[in-house]
């Protein structure tokens, strides 16, 4: 491909995934030193936290970095199948980021106050927020195979859109879970996430591919 | 193109939107982890906050997240464009991302003395900083096309020039507003990234060549 | 290769990369800002610290930064030899991402305890994590040559994979003394990493395919 | 290249440049941050600084952005001519970025007592560690041309570590100057890094072979 052609054809996503996994990674690491503020910044003698001190403060970092790490994963995959970006598409990904920085407030919030509704749902709107716009990001670019290659298979753009709008309803459950039982509410917070580690239908599709 | 050529050539532009994009991210998120250090690092109790509370941190940690993300999108297009870079644009650049450091601290004091003139004054000042420099970037660059493609389209260049332009008039009238009304002024600071969200003549070009 | 054949074949290694170099610079370097903060915020008159007030911080932070420096460069040769990544290997890197988020933490516990029990077991068990996971991550990818080359020589594997078990032996090693004598855990903490430094097997093999 | 070739020649230096960039991005942004954490975290009222109080940190913080600028484009170009990396190079550059990530607090030291000798002095030592060991690299990689291309003018190499020696002597005059008058000492400080924002020998090398 010449220089010319590059310049000609719609704005490329290196830079926007660039920029997504920056953010990213600054939230996901930035929560774990500030449980090492105390004992750096420090200049006298700093008594040895006890386990339970502090770990609840680790227990919340970790749930802030899986929480992060599925959406993370997510964006990836919606990602590798987009062959170029324009506008709306870098704008709904801008919103995506700005609701991901939003995560370790709500997250942190969860785990102070777990059995209070309040937090319960703002958690639930939070990942709702993401959820959406990961969505309506996959959407608006598979929409007519605007943003991705022609030849992409139908199967693999429903298998996608499927797994990706199973969040939103697993959120929604969980928020109106909330009015019932917040205990009830909060395992479904907990229990969901690891429904995205599993692989799906469309990791069969990269590996088919590869045999042949 | 060998690896020979490859060296030969001036400098790429790779690295320049990859420090680029690490300071944006890093700004972006940064400032909204700060909402949540009260909730990671404490030990004890933590209340919850009512929305009351937090809610003012929020909307400028949502307001800044936007400015920054209208001039991340104005990097991307205009470094689009760009063939090589040579030392006076990486300058240029520099001297662009010490403004965009500069960005939370404005937008953070305006959030909190929205009807002060000062605040206006320096918040204008600072988006005038980093508006010049984007259009100084994209007017060295272009000039004699010195670091883009030969056969770059002029119509895209006035395009870009003036889309660009449009930035520095917007501060200097929200500037020159606050000496008749802070209202006015602010309205106009609120309004104006909006602008940049809409597509302009330059998607159009996008879109004519995929479909050509 | 062909757009189309890039969507076809399982996931890139490129994302991976980033966000884990986003989360490894990220760590290594907000540990020496905070060296600076009270330098940089104090509004009023600083004294100049003596060198024993901070000598333990920086001490501190080229510890953290050193060893961390080990596990990045393990982790770029690992990812060197592979090829693709899948679900699998994705929840793996992120896990390692996860740890690598916490040994700022257990560096700066055993800093300010170096002669506790307490803390040289935590911060042996966090490096145990750090290094299981990267081992897991070669393991998974070279079974079967699943996610490397068909090609890819079984003595380059085979170094590889005994390079790196060196690191959990050491940090079983390091526990274990701890139990005897907590300064002779602490020697084993501080000069193993500088092992890792040292060129190996592997190092020949680059050197050797660069001269034919 | 096949994707064989690749695992075959010696480490890449994209992950090297990319974990460059993200700690010199990171250290260039949070000081920005840390003017802005209490305008962001306070709940309640919040007075409006007057300009001489942030004056000093706004001040501290373009001084240190614009020294790390220096120091980033330095590494930047070293690294244009570099075609692969090894075990060896990597770590020199690990010991780089360790010494970068000290500037940040040897710069605000000096921005705070830029009259006493021992601030001069500490930062003039950590300038000196982070050009040394850019030195170092640019000298161990064109070694016999070692990681470099074979038809690597000898001119450019060069012109090039006259430009990096320059660094050190500056920094060697500046600390000796400390100990006949503080504020000569600063003053060579403050002026030297303008020194490289000039265009140099290399510059003209990459301007006469675009017009080739």
């Amino acid at each position: 491909m010449s220089a010319r052609n590059e310049s000609v054809v719609g704005l490329g996503k290196t830079r926007v995934e660039s920029l997504t996994d920056g953010i990213f990674s600054a939230v996901m690491t930035v929560l774990g030193l500030n449980l090492t503020l105390p004992y750096i910044t420090a200049t006298g003698n700093v008594p040895l936290p006890n386990l339970n001190e502090i770990g609840a403060s680790i227990l919340i970092y970790m749930l802030s970095f899986f929480i992060l790490a599925v959406f993370w994963v997510g964006h990836h995959i919606v990602f590798h199948y987009f062959r170029r970006t324009d506008r709306t598409l870098i704008w709904l990904n801008n919103l995506f980021l700005l609701s991901i920085g939003l995560v370790p407030l709500s997250t942190a919030l969860l785990g102070r106050h777990f059995s209070e509704q309040a937090p319960l749902i703002a958690y639930g709107l939070n990942l709702l927020a993401v959820q959406f716009l990961l969505y309506a990001s996959f959407w608006y670019a598979t929409l007519h195979h605007h943003l991705v290659d022609a030849e992409l298979d139908p199967i693999i753009v429903q298998s996608a859109r499927r797994r990706i709008l199973l969040g939103p309803c697993l959120s929604i459950a969980a928020i109106l879970l909330s009015f019932i039982d917040p205990l009830i509410s909060l395992g479904t917070y907990l229990v969901f996430p690891a429904v995205f580690v599993l692989p799906g239908r469309l990791d069969a599709f990269w590996r088919r591919q590869e045999t042949a």
